[in-house]
């Protein structure tokens, strides 16, 4: 998505050689505007697929998420992280690691929010890894709810996330993925 | 406001005598179109404010404050929780108790994303003890920028954080107030 790929070149910072800052647009501040591009960018992606729900984690998946569900037209979800690995009765869990930041969360949604007639659009900010994902798509299994597919603002393609889930039979749509970024080249796009 | 109102007395849950529990639309299911009119009754209040930029606190304001920011076209800053108490460098920070989980959190907010030109409005989905505004107003006073104001979806009437902060000279807005509830008489509104 030519809009988002502009904002990353502009406001995007890159550190330590691989990690990208996008926190002035996309997870400290946030520009809804361009929050709502994006949601009519997977809208148009994920035309006539019925999907009736959108789930995504806690915390920066939240702002995309309730602005694509506008555009959705239907409610949202999100997973909450627990760290003390109780995770409430009555929920569906899953146990996410986090790379960057050394730590390992259990992750749960009431079962009350998920059910098998739901068509679940899975949402992020970022993907790398893709232990995120695969949490949630982890917790849509259990529900019995379909996975229609997930919705990625920025993949980072030369990490092994996106390709794993998409061999694992999963449409996975990233509205900006990263070939490859240094300080020294910039960020080139796939 | 009536719809909002309306939804805590048919969705809401009143749990251990004193928890509001109004996770099906606000707080872990969230209903996109019910914060499209919540954001819409902010902005009509706040109307000749010239608010641009609202500040919230994660993960459950977060959804809130983005539709909003659409309402009022700004960016939408959100104050990062951090268990170490290591708040990043350059960043305005401040402490928050929570009374309902028994724990406290340093908040921060990256210095490049509040400046005095702002006029700044705070948005949260629940003031019981107004321990989390009250950190969110005293960053925004490190910052410099003017604090326009705060918007709350519940306030706990009941509980004293809505009066002291008004008390303070602080213009506090909450769609839905509280007198009081309970299991045997349910829930009424001042």
């Amino acid at each position: 998505m030519k809009e988002l790929e502009e904002r990353i070149i502009k406001d995007g910072k890159i550190i330590n050689g691989d990690v990208l800052k996008v926190d002035s647009f996309l997870n400290h501040q946030m520009d809804p505007k361009l929050f709502k591009a994006m949601a009519k960018e997977w809208k148009r992606l994920y035309e006539g697929e019925g999907i009736n729900k959108i789930l995504t984690i806690e915390a920066s998946g939240i702002g995309i998420a309730c602005i694509a569900g506008l555009e959705f037209d239907c409610p949202v979800v999100f997973a909450k992280k627990s760290k003390t690995s109780n995770t409430p009765e009555h929920s569906y869990s899953s146990t996410v690691k986090s790379f960057t930041r050394g730590t390992v969360n259990d992750i749960f949604v009431s079962n009350k929010y998920l059910d098998p007639e739901d068509k679940v659009l899975i949402l992020d900010d970022f993907m790398a890894t893709g232990e995120a994902a695969k949490g949630l798509a982890d917790i849509v299994h259990q529900s019995g709810a379909k996975l229609v597919g997930i919705g990625i603002a920025i993949e980072k393609a030369f990490q092994p996330g996106g390709d794993e889930l998409r061999s694992m039979g999963i449409r996975v749509e990233s509205l900006a993925r990263i070939k490859e970024m240094s300080q020294e080249d910039g960020i080139i796009f796939c």
